[in-house]
């Protein structure tokens, strides 16, 4: 008899842009449980410290320990870059980020091994992507460039029209240059943004959402890991439980746009309280 | 022999927009001492909840009062918006905002009684501006805009130019076709754009900047609550603490901008500890 494990998945990050990794999540594996942890009342990672970054990501894990879960998926990329290290040397059980199976796809599709990443201010100056980079292939030409206007642009609803493309042909600049043949979208939000960002760099530029690609991973780790859930039993219908660290009703409006539907409830979390 | 305080002058705010209220300070009542406390860990209050708002606020009264200070000053809008009335009802020492001062500026320098206020989301959603207009001048007319791009905007070092230009007319719309004679930057961030603010709206209308209005009204307060310090006093030189809740090293750069010197050194705060 197969082992399985009816534990949930663990998501977590700053805000509601990791609701784009649990569609994802529920696309490959609608038999799996989850949890969502988004740290609204603390939001955005982007701007603030690796110290920071790292204490509020393992209050976050803390708190989806206590949810009794089996794997973490760490959907924010700036939580990637800075704590997953820090993360995977003091928990036992199995936590995911973003960088690597973007990095991968990206490695994948690159013919002319120029590939570009765009990302928060604190994903660019951690380095992540490069070193990821440079682990895994090393003769690939990374060029990274911050974007820290994008996630307010997204969270207006100005995703298109003359004044992102202002925005997007200013950032971009360096990687049409650079001329690139992948870009990584290394930010929850930016796929949002995936029609301005195309139109700008051109439709020789494949783009890279590491969403999809992250849930892929996440599966083959519990398959591999006698942790996944058998699909085909009465209970495969995916089951979500969604928590924010601000107040819940501010919320679901956003939450959808990223999720393409309403979780409901939000509830609100305290991760100070181990 | 008139009576006399030696302890610091507190004020807190959501970052370092805060610290335009500090340098009011220091030129107001330059025989002050003050202590800076600057949230940056959490930073940005205005897409948060009230009861986010108020709990941050809070915390950060409770660091201030383990620093010894004798009155509080809220730099932040959104925290004054949100805040304010809960920490005078609780708190024993004087608590000053931001809002109350700029509306008096404002109905002073008014002239067809139409006043515009700009400001994050959540400063215009509490309503605080317009109660305060209420009770100060009812029969003044205050149409309201949230202008979320404008911090982003500023932190990015994007002040002017045909971007920023873009995004003002689009926010400031309304208020021109309000027709009004003055407007209250209700943000600390955004005095930093008047000119581009002033450009879009015309020089017949006047823009408060409430940090200069809060510094004389403190000075008044301390003294008429024989709080103040002797001026003229060897000691009469300004002397500031600062303390941030994100790493310090990040903000030398930024806090610059907005004090006009560089504070040294910037001190690392643990608001949750009480």
């Amino acid at each position: 008899m197969p082992t399985f494990d009816k534990r949930p998945i663990g998501v977590f990050d700053s805000g509601l842009g990791g609701l784009t990794v649990v569609r994802a999540l529920a696309r490959v594996m609608p038999e799996e449980d989850l949890v969502y942890l988004g740290d609204t009342a603390r939001v955005p990672y982007g701007n603030k410290s690796r110290e920071t970054v790292v204490r509020f990501s393992t209050e976050n894990v803390l708190f989806l320990l206590r949810q009794g879960v089996k794997m973490i998926v760490v959907a924010c990329h700036t939580a990637s870059s800075y704590a997953l290290p820090f993360l995977e040397r003091h928990f036992k059980l199995p936590i995911l980020g973003v960088i690597e199976p973007g990095v991968e796809t990206a490695i994948r599709w690159t013919q002319t091994g120029r590939v570009g990443v765009i990302g928060t201010q604190a994903t660019v100056s951690s380095g992540a992507y490069l070193r990821t980079f440079k682990r895994m292939a090393p003769k690939i030409k990374v060029v990274q460039v911050a974007c820290p206007l994008f996630v307010p642009l997204v969270e207006e609803g100005w995703c298109t029209g003359p004044l992102v493309d202002q925005v997007a042909e200013r950032y971009l600049k360096p990687l049409k240059r650079a001329r690139i043949d992948t870009l990584i979208l290394g930010c929850t939000h930016y796929p949002l943004l995936k029609q301005t960002v195309g139109r700008v760099l051109g439709s020789h530029v494949r783009l890279v959402d590491s969403a999809q690609q992250v849930a892929i991973k996440a599966k083959e780790l519990l398959i591999t890991q006698g942790l996944a859930r058998p699909n085909g039993l009465p209970t495969a219908c995916f089951n979500g439980r969604f928590f924010v660290t601000d107040e819940p009703h501010h919320f679901e409006k956003m939450a959808k746009r990223f999720l393409g539907w309403c979780p409901r409830p939000i509830l609100k979390a305290d991760v100070s309280t181990t």
